[in-house]
């Protein structure tokens, strides 16, 4: 059995505007914003506005929307970071490692010979934060 | 720059039916089928019928569907290994541990305690893959 949608849960605050993100994105269906414990310089996490728990409870249609915005986003972190690749990451449940029980995709920017940090690790300045958003902000205008 | 997309990869052979899977699901634009180097037992993987390198070349209807297949095999192969979660990860460019050039998800169920096998790793058993495959069919079918 799965367990239910809570909404006091970090990314629901986030969309109310209760916490402060740095967003890159938004549209009707989905916002995107800076992991604040980034495992690779530019990490993203792109996440729909409709409640789900994660992958598994997901409206179909909402998924779809989800995952066309997880593509716009990779393209531009890959121009943003001069990435060589792109890694998208999705948890679901606690075995799986997700921490936060709102669905949301994880969209790295990979480069040569660099490994991934642990999910869950450090938190990034703010400013580098800022420095970043501003790069995948400036990708997605241009 | 992007490469381009080269229909000599294994799952273009896979679809053109070149070479053998333990295939689990088919539509009209989608196959699912078992990993060969499973990562955890039951590690499927999601493959749109039509060509792109990865998900940044991807038609967005396409991905739209494929993220919908992506979800219905999930939730069978959590109910088919009774899986605490599932982990799904996509890989775009070497970089990022992309290894087959044919846009592909991977599916991939977790158990509390155990960590994921290495990426391309061993080759599993034949009768391994075809009872796991079984079970899949078995969960989608119920």
């Amino acid at each position: 059995m799965t367990a239910q949608y809570d909404d006091s849960n970090i990314f629901a605050k986030i969309l109310r505007g209760e916490i402060p993100s740095h967003r890159v994105y938004e549209d009707d269906h989905t916002i995107a914003f800076m992991d604040v414990m980034p495992q690779a310089p530019g990490h993203l996490l792109v996440v729909p506005k409709t409640p789900s728990r994660n992958l598994l409870d997901a409206d179909p249609a909402i998924l779809a929307k989800t995952i066309q915005v997880v593509q716009k986003m990779a393209r531009a972190a890959k121009e943003a970071f001069e990435a060589d690749g792109i890694t998208i990451i999705q948890f679901n449940e606690p075995a799986a490692g997700q921490t936060v029980y709102h669905l949301h995709f994880h969209v790295i920017p990979r480069h040569e010979g660099q490994m991934l940090k642990p999910h869950s690790g450090t938190m990034e300045d703010g400013d580098v934060l800022k420095s970043n958003a501003e790069k995948v902000r400036a990708a997605l205008a241009g």
